[in-house]
């Protein structure tokens, strides 16, 4: 039986505000909650009958069984599926050595939960284990980019950040890339084994102060070359054809 | 003034049996629009007076001003752009003579309106012209999607067959690629100048019976090789990473 205080605290969870005080998050679905419940404390797992029976799991401190009506009034789904769990927020620490021998994602300010959700899953396929976002930019917890990573987030780290004192400290010591319309061909290209690959904001792209940071200028060319065509691609598929394009070489 | 008549319209060309029965569509906003109404026959075009008084535009067969209460009502946006308009599906031709010199992109059952207008904008990107949709694809003209080819729908010729036939026929002639989890990986593999990528649903991928057509199987290397890592990538970010090769070899 689904309580009125845990009905009242997960519904809270869509809000950043509460995400923040309280340090917890929402997921839902059986890949995604057993993708996190290997790495994430779970504090409350909430689930019919039915999925309990169907699925193992340990690590939960307390396992609510509840109806798909108590199930349908505490999610976020069009077609909740039978669970939902809530999670501890990790603390992630990294370190300037490690991170000078590797390749890593910047966001700027990426705005769209679902676009921040992809580029996780994006970071995840391509093997790039950190993300650094800018303090503006969406909440990694906000349940949409949460569904949206489809368990990348059990995988890769995401660190906030001040990203101008971030890029800063990494620029005297790796390669800073961004991409613009006035970049060099990515084909063309030479590109190193580890650095830090910045990606802007939907509308306006990498910020005026960010761009003063990034050392190495790209483009991703349309076809052909030139060509009226789409005035840019979307953020998430620009990361993918940025981060297969390094992977490729290596 | 906008009539109840043709707020009536509007709202149910939302649905997919309305635009079937009409012929219609909507698209909303001042980017969209205006890149549509040099394309297809606009019948109606509804917007505020501070839109009217900034945009040129011409070959819409009415105009009505409205007031941003009305746009609201007959809006599919959250933030409403000031504009919306009602455009006639076009209907388009192909030969097999002009599809056996170049690359065009087959979808098999797409099912999100959303992914499905982010492939459209790809191909744009990419140059390629032409996409073949199966029958139980998602509606090019559902306003998701319209919406999400940020004017892409206006340069790319979206077209629904029967993708089996449709297959068949090329399949003698040109090569039919598909990406698969046993797929050969596309950066060692010759690839074609003409052809048709075939993606596939978002959870099931190629169904079986459009695999037997494929002549030449891809996969999309993860990296490092063989660890593990999210099960997939978006299919929008896939077909991206897909055209992305293709382009860059020509």
């Amino acid at each position: 039986m689904l309580s009125k205080n845990k009905i009242k605290l997960i519904t809270s969870l869509s809000q950043k505000k509460f995400r923040d005080e309280t340090g917890f998050f929402v997921a839902e679905g059986t890949k995604l909650v057993l993708d996190l419940i290997t790495v994430f404390p779970c504090s409350l797992l909430v689930a019919t009958l039915g999925w309990l029976k169907e699925n193992e799991f340990s690590n939960a401190d307390e396992v609510v069984e509840a109806d798909e009506n108590d199930i349908r009034k505490i999610s976020n789904q069009k077609s909740p599926q039978g669970v939902l769990a809530v999670f501890k927020k990790p603390e992630y620490s990294w370190s300037q050595e490690d991170l000078f021998h590797k390749l890593s994602l910047a966001l700027d300010e990426v705005q769209d939960p679902g676009n921040l959700g992809t580029i996780i899953r994006i970071a995840d396929w391509f093997g790039i284990s950190d993300i650094f976002c800018s303090e503006n930019s969406a909440d990694v917890y906000n349940p949409k980019t949460v569904q949206a990573t489809m368990g990348a987030l059990a995988r890769v780290h995401i660190h906030t950040v001040n990203l101008v004192k971030f890029l800063e400290e990494c620029q005297s010591n790796i390669p800073v890339y961004g991409t613009f319309m006035d970049g060099e061909n990515i084909y063309e290209k030479e590109l190193s084994k580890t650095g830090i690959i910045v990606m802007g904001n939907e509308g306006n792209g990498i910020s005026t102060e960010i761009e003063k940071l990034v050392t190495e200028r790209l483009l991703i060319p349309n076809f052909p070359a030139g060509q009226d065509t789409s005035e840019s691609l979307n953020v998430g598929v620009a990361t993918a054809l940025v981060c297969a394009e390094f992977r490729r070489r290596m």
